[in-house]
C-alpha cells in the first residue's frame, strides 16, 4: 500500500456492540489492528454493563475506560484530553443511530456498520448532524476496499468499459435456509427481527450488493422493481430479494440478494458490461478480475501483478500469488479512513484515501427502503429519490 | 445410451432451410447423424431454388428431391411410397408456422427449431393441427437433452432438492455487442429483424433459458415483470432481456437474457434452490453438475459416474471424463425422437425418451409474447396465460 | 472446419474388433460417421465368429461382409472391386500388429488404435510394410485433433511463447483404483493383463500424455527417468507411471499417469512454458485455452473466437460457447485421415489436413518401452532412442 | 480460533533483517500484529547500521532498541529484565545460521525464516544447541498454518483416504522467468546468489513444497531422483527443479518447483491420492479443499463450514464464504507458536498448538543437500538421510 507501514500516532479508538457473542466486532478489531494504525482504548461493548466489563478486560481495556453504556462513553471520552478520536458502532442495526448521534453530539468521529440506520430520516438526520459537527463519518462496506475492486471502479471511470449497459450483482448465502432463529442462534435472531434490523436479505447483504455496483459504475439509480420473500416458514422478514434496477443514462440492471440459496457461502458476484468491455469479480475469489475488451480474449488480471492499475494498488498489501481475502480488505478500509483522521488531526491531506460515507449511508437506506415499498406494493417499478 | 446403437432401418428425413450461409441446419445434421437413426433423402435448402439446388447437391441429396418450394416438397414426399417421415424446419423462424402447416397438412411429421412461431397464435394452430392429424411435432430445445439437465430434472422430480424456492437462470453472449447487423452478416441480419425473428435476445436465446428452468423445474409461471433493451445504437430489435418471475406455489425467479453481454460467448447457466438443497449447472461446462444438499459440502455430480441417475444415463453416451457436448446433446434428443418416430413407424414403445413438443412450443412463445406485453407497458406485472 | 460438410464419396470402412462389451470401437464409429466422410460396410468385430455375427448384424452391416477371422476379412475385402479402402483396428493392443500386417499385405490402409503394438520390434515391421506398400496407417492419438491443441502447436511453431522450457504433462485417472480385473470387467481385464495390453498406465494413457506432449511442442526426448509402480494388490502390471524428461535442446519435463488418482476422472492436462510465455490446457475442458504472455495477464482463449488461429479453426466445428468434446475431437480426426484417403483415391491433395502416423506410433512404442527399461532398472536415466 | 482474541500479556519481540527494501519482513509484522499476541520492541533490521535505525524509527521502536548489529542485540535484549522472548529472524538465508545460534546463545527463543540455514551442518548445529538451551526454535512454513491444510493432515491422520499411494506437490512461480537479477531488483539478487541463498527455486520455494507434503502426509521420504535447471541465460542457480519421490511404505511422489514457468503466479499445490480417497489444495484458492472418497462425488470442503474437521477450525479465523489468505495463515503460525512461548512463560499446556519447528528446518535443508546432490550427479536416484 502506498502508505507508511506505521502509522506516526495511532488512532485512538473505542467501539460501541462487539462484546460477548458478537460476531462483526472482532473482525473491524482484526481489521483495525492489521495496519497498526489504531489503538482500541474505550468501549461500551453490550447492552448490559457486566457482560461489557467482562468482553472489555478481555480484550485488555483499560477498566476505567470500559462503560456499561453508550451515552456515558461519550460524555466520558469527549470530556479525557486523551479520549477516543474516533468510534466503531458495531451494534445491531436499529441501534446505529441513537448510538452515531450521541458520539457525534459528543463531537467524536463515527465508523458505523451497515446499513447505517433502519429508516432514511435517522440517516438523514445523522449526515445533516456529521455536516454540523464537522465530523468524519465512515460506513464501512468493506467490500469497496479490494484492490480488486477499487481497480474495476478506475477502469469504469476511464472508460475502458465504454458505456455501461447492464449491471448483474448478486449477495447469494445459504446459513438462513433452516430456521435458525427458532433456535436461539444470537446472529440469526436480530438479523431475522425487523425490529432490530431493519430489514432481512435486502438489508444484511443487499445492501452490499447496491453498494458494490454503485461503488464501481457510479451509475444514479432511477428506479426499481423488486420481490421480497419469506422462504423459511415463520420468518418474520424477507430471505430472499429479487430486483430490477433502471439507471439514468438507459443502464439496466438486476440484483439478487438470498440467505436461503442452498450451494451458496457467500457469493457476492458482480459483472459489469459496457459497450466496450465487460468485468466480472467475485468476492469468493477476490484476487482475480475477469476483463473482457470488445472482441479480444478474456484477461485475468491478478491482484498485485503488474497489470493491476493504481487505484488497486493502493489498497493491495501483498505481492500478487499470495491470496488477500476478507481481513485484508477490511483493513485496508480502516486505513484509508485512518488516512482522514491523520489528516484531521494534523491537518495533512488525505491524498486518494477513499471510503464510504454517511451519505453512501443514506443512499443505501433509500435504497433498501424503496425496495421494501415496490414489494409491498405488488412489485411496481418505484422511483429511487 | 439405453439404446441400440444402430437403428433399426433409420428414419427417412427432409430438411426446409439449412442450406448455403446458414448455422442452426448443419448441427442439426451432425446431430441426427451422431447416433445413425436417420437418413437425410430430401430438402428445400433455401428460398431460393438455385441455392436449394446447389447446398442439396452439396448434402449428396439425389437432385430429384431438392426442392425449390417447401410446399412442393411437401406434397411431393408425401406422395411417394419411400417419402420422408419427418420433416426438420430451420429457415428464419417467421417461416417456422407456414412451413409447419404445410407438412402437418400433408401428414408428415415435424421437427422444428425454437421459437416454434413468431405467435401464439400461430403456435396454437400448429398444435391443433398436429393434434387433429395425430403427428409427432418436436421443438429442439436442445439443452434439455444434456445429460445432466435430464439428471436435474429427475432430482426435482424426486424431491431431492425439497420445495423450490428460487431460480436463477440466465443465457448470455456477446455476438451482437457490435452492430453486426449493418454489415449484412447474415445470421446477424435475419435475427436482428422483427419480422423475421419474432424477438430479439428474449426470442433467440431468452426462450432456451425459459425452457430449461421449466424443463428442469416443472414450476407453472404465474406472472412476471419484464424490461428489454435495445442497446446496440440503431437495432431494430432487444438485445438484452430481464425478468421477474413469480411460480405457483411462491417460488420465485429470474431471467436475464443478453447478446450485447461483453465476455460471456455462450453463458447459458441455471442455479435451482430448494428447501433441502440447490443445484447449479452451466451449459458451458456440461459435464459437470453441482449438488448441495442442506447442510452439507457441495458434490460434483460428473456426467457419465456412478453418482448419475438413471434419467441422466440414459442421454450420455460416453464414459465419465470424455466430455460431451453441443451436438452430443444435440444428438441426444435427436435420438428421443427417434425412438418416438419409431414406435410411430412400428407400432412399439418410446419408453422413457422424451422431447419438447409443439404443447412446449406454445408455452414457449406465450412467455416471449408476456415479457413483450410486460416491457411494452413499462414493466408492469403481466400475468402468463 | 475447413471442408465440405459432405465428402465426394464416402470412405469405404472396414473394423476389426469393437463388438460386443468393447468400448473404444463405438467411439471410432460415432468419429467416424461425424462428418459422413465414411461409410462402415465389413467387419470382424469379435474374435468369436458367432458374436462377431451378432455384432455386425446389430450395426446393419451386410452379413456376407461380416467375418469371423479378421485374415478372411482382409483376402476377402482385398478382392472385392468395392472393397473397404480402410480397416480401422480396435482390438486389445496384441492384436494390433498382426492384424496390421494382415490388413497392410491384402493392400489395404489401416487406422488403428494406440499403442499401435506391444513391442517396437512390430511397430518397425508395420512401418516398413506400410512404406513399402505406399498405404496409409494412422495412429488415432484423438488428442491430438482438438481445436485448442492444434492451436497450441501452431503457436509453439510460430515461436509465440519463445524457446520451450518446460513440459508439464499428466493424464490421471481413478477407474482402476480399485481391482475391477478381479471382478471380470471386460475393459479392465485386458488393460490389465500384461500379455495383451502391453503396458498398463503406461500403455493406456501414458502414451496419450506423450504424444499430446510431442505433438503440441516438437521437441526431441533425448533421455528419461521413470518409476511404475502397481498400487493395486493383486495387479500384474503398472497402473501408475512417474516420468522426469530431458528433451535435446535443454527443455525438461515430468509426466505422470496414473489410473489410481482418486480424484480425477480423465486428467490429461498439459502446460508448456517457454521464455515467452506459457500455455496450459485441459481435456475434460477442452474449449479453453489458457495463454500467458511473457509479463501480462493470463488471456483465455475460447475455442471458435476470432483469437483462435488457422490451425485451430481447421478441427472446430461449432461456434464458440457451443462446447465441443470428445467425440467432436475424434471425429476430426477421423475427417483429417479422409482428407488423406481421399487424396490417395482421387489423387488430390490433403492439404494442411494432418494425423499422427505409423511413424508416431513407433516412437510411442519406443516411449513405453524406454520408460519401463528405466523402471526395471531402479528408475536410471535411459536414452530414448 | 480456539484461543482468546487476546492474549494475557502480549509476547516480546525482535526483529532481525526486514527493514528497508525488504520484503518478507512485514509479512512476519502483519502475522505477528493480526491476533494481537505480540509486540515488536527491538530491531537490528539492516546490516547497516544507519539503514536499520531509520527502519527501526519508520517502524516506532523505541531508539535505544534498534541496534547497527544482532551481536549487540542478543547480549542486549538477553541482559534487560524486559528484554525479548523472542527474535524473527528474515534475512537472506546465509545469514540465519550466526544470527540464530547468537541469539540462542543468548538465551532467546528464534522464530527464523525457510530454509532455516544453507547447510545441514549448521541446521544441525542450531538444533543442538536449541536443544541444549531448552529454546524454542520454529521455522515459518506458513503453508501449513493453513485451515484446510490443516484439515488435510487431520484426514491422513485419521485414515480416511486409506494407504497413501501417491503423492503431487508444485510450486511454480514465474516472477524470475526474466534476468531480475541483472537490473539489480534486491529480491531477485540475493536470492539467485548461491553464497546467499543457498538454492534457487529448490531453496525458495521447493522447501515449501516438500514440507507441504510432509507435513500433510507426515510419510518418510527414502530417496530421490532430481534435475536441477537454470534456464534464464546468466543465471548463477537453478531456477527450476524436478524431482521423483520415493517414500518408505511405498508411496511415490513428484515434486515440481519453477520460477520461470509463465503464467503461474504462486501456484502452490498438492494432490494426495491414498487406496480409499484423494485430496487437492491450492494455496491461490486456500479456502477450499476437494475431496474425493473412492467411487463417490468430489465433495468441495469450505474453510469454515460444518464440513471441516477440529484441526482446521484450529487456525480458521472468519466464517465461510470470509475469504482468507496468505496474511491470515501466516498470522495463525504466528499464533500458534504465540501459545508455545506463552506456555513457556507461565508453565502453561500449549495444548493442541503446532509449529514446524528446527527439526524440520534440518530435514528441510537436508532435502534440498539431497536435491542438490541427485542433481550435480546426473539425477541419480540418491537416498535421504
Amino acid at each position: 500500500m502506498e502508505q507508511p507501514e506505521i502509522f506516526p500516532g495511532r488512532i485512538r479508538l473505542g467501539m460501541v456492540g462487539g462484546g460477548e457473542g458478537a460476531f462483526i466486532g472482532a473482525v473491524h478489531r482484526h481489521a483495525a489492528r492489521l495496519d497498526d494504525r489504531y489503538q482500541l482504548l474505550a468501549g461500551a461493548l453490550s447492552s448490559s454493563p457486566e457482560a461489557s466489563q467482562r468482553s472489555g478486560l478481555a480484550l485488555g481495556l483499560d477498566p476505567s475506560r470500559i462503560y456499561g453504556d453508550y451515552r456515558q462513553m461519550a460524555q466520558a471520552e469527549a470530556a479525557r484530553e486523551d479520549g477516543i478520536e474516533a468510534v466503531v458502532i458495531v451494534t445491531p442495526n436499529h441501534m446505529h443511530a441513537p448510538v452515531a448521534r450521541a458520539f457525534l453530539e459528543a463531537g467524536i468521529n463515527v465508523i458505523c456498520d451497515k446499513p447505517v440506520t433502519t429508516t432514511s430520516e435517522d440517516a438523514r438526520m445523522l449526515q445533516t448532524l456529521a455536516e454540523e459537527r464537522g465530523l468524519l463519518f465512515a460506513v464501512t462496506h468493506n467490500y469497496s476496499a479490494y484492490p480488486l475492486v477499487r481497480h474495476a471502479q478506475q477502469m469504469v471511470r476511464e472508460g475502458t468499459l465504454g458505456a455501461i449497459r447492464v449491471v448483474q450483482v448478486q449477495y447469494a448465502q445459504d446459513w438462513l435456509a433452516a430456521p435458525l432463529e427458532q433456535d436461539g442462534h444470537k446472529q440469526a435472531t436480530w438479523r431475522t427481527d425487523p425490529a432490530k434490523s431493519g430489514g432481512g436479505a435486502i438489508g444484511d447483504i443487499g445492501s452490499h450488493a447496491w453498494q458494490l455496483a454503485d461503488f464501481i459504475t457510479g451509475l444514479k439509480l432511477e428506479s426499481l422493481s423488486a420481490q421480497l420473500s419469506s422462504f423459511v416458514p415463520g420468518r418474520a422478514i424477507d430471505d430472499d430479494v429479487q430486483v430490477l434496477l433502471r439507471y439514468e443514462g438507459g443502464a439496466r440492471g438486476m440484483l439478487w440478494a438470498s440467505q436461503v440459496a442452498v450451494g451458496c457461502t457467500n457469493e457476492l458476484r458482480i459483472r459489469v458490461v459496457g459497450s466496450e468491455g465487460g468485468i466480472e469479480w467475485a468476492q469468493e475469489q477476490p484476487n482475480e478480475l475477469r476483463w473482457t475488451p470488445l472482441g479480444e480474449p478474456t484477461r485475468i488480471i491478478t491482484r498485485g501483478s503488474a497489470a493491476m492499475n493504481a487505484a488497486g494498488a493502493r489498497t493491495s498489501r501483498v505481492p500478487a500469488g499470495h491470496p488477500e481475502g476478507y481481513i485484508d480488505a477490511f483493513g485496508a478500509l480502516y486505513s484509508e479512513i485512518a488516512c482522514h483522521l491523520l489528516a484531521r488531526r494534523s491537518g495533512g491531506d488525505p491524498g486518494a484515501a477513499q471510503f464510504p460515507t454517511i451519505a453512501d449511508g443514506v443512499r443505501g437506506v433509500l435504497f433498501i427502503e424503496t425496495v421494501q415499498a415496490s414489494s409491498l406494493a405488488g412489485g411496481v417499478w418505484t422511483k429511487v429519490s
